[in-house]
């Protein structure tokens, strides 16, 4: 027997390990991952539209500790200690329905790609309006199992108000 | 030999698949697909930025054809057949900087965090002013090897403008 020829026995196991170990094609996020991210989804959007709102419980409920939100028109909140003063700090606010038009990821990193729907006060203004936008976040599976929000970023629908004429222009 | 007890082959080539197909733990992007996606984004800052923008090579060097731009105050731009017309229309724009913060991901899916300056000569403007924002993208690996966006979303630093005084307001 040659040490250069490989024994029919190796040669069989070599055969059924590469047929064991094919890399499967990447695939996108199961059934259960899916479920379980829009069950945080709707337990956020529970919290947010409660009478009541526990901003404290609504990062948690969503995001990771650390976690960074993109606001449109001001800088980066980023990590609980931070976003709960943010979200307390929102014009008020109703009927918030995310809904969620896409969800996709590998292993243990998702994105979903959404969009809002909300009634929204703004400062100086009397009566609500509907405001509606997009969004896109990162979602990371916790060593839990769970999933949380990692990156989180969002903008408006609704033009930018048409600004008022100048005092000089009105005749 | 009893049918119900495997062999001493059998069992050592079942040990020895099973060391061979250990899951690997999900890791991030390699440094080849990084700096992959970083040349994306340079070619795309030069196409940007020459003095005679070729949006139809911008999109096509960016964004995968199908592709999803999520604008700030309004809807949703798909495919470079929309794409193109809507970057024509943009205010114009000079000295573009995309910024790339983090990039992460997982098999052929990744995303990218960045800030963006730009020098951005709004309606009814004379003087351009230096918008400032920060973006979320989705990046997927193509059939050639080489990285595309397939989601984008943006937002401005910037405060929303405040309001001109209205005419009644001024004495």
């Amino acid at each position: 027997m040659s040490y250069s020829r490989p024994s029919a026995v190796f040669g069989l196991v070599m055969i059924l390990i590469s047929i064991a170990c094919q890399t499967p094609a990447p695939t996108g996020l199961s059934e259960t991952d899916k479920a379980a991210i829009q069950k945080v989804v709707d337990e956020a959007a529970r919290i947010g539209n409660a009478p009541t709102k526990d901003w404290g419980a609504y990062v948690r409920a969503y995001y990771t500790e650390d976690a960074v939100v993109l606001p449109p028109n001001g800088p980066a909140v980023q990590g609980w200690a931070l976003m709960e003063p943010w979200f307390a700090a929102f014009p008020p606010m109703s009927d918030f329905r995310p809904q969620i038009i896409e969800v996709d990821g590998r292993g243990d990193l998702a994105y979903v790609r959404g969009t809002y729907s909300m009634m929204l006060t703004l400062p100086g203004a009397t009566e609500p309006i509907n405001d509606t936008g997009k969004y896109i976040e990162i979602w990371r599976k916790q060593a839990d199992g769970s999933w949380r929000v990692i990156r989180d970023i969002f903008n408006s629908d609704l033009p930018v108000a048409a600004p008022e004429p100048k005092a000089e222009e009105i005749k």
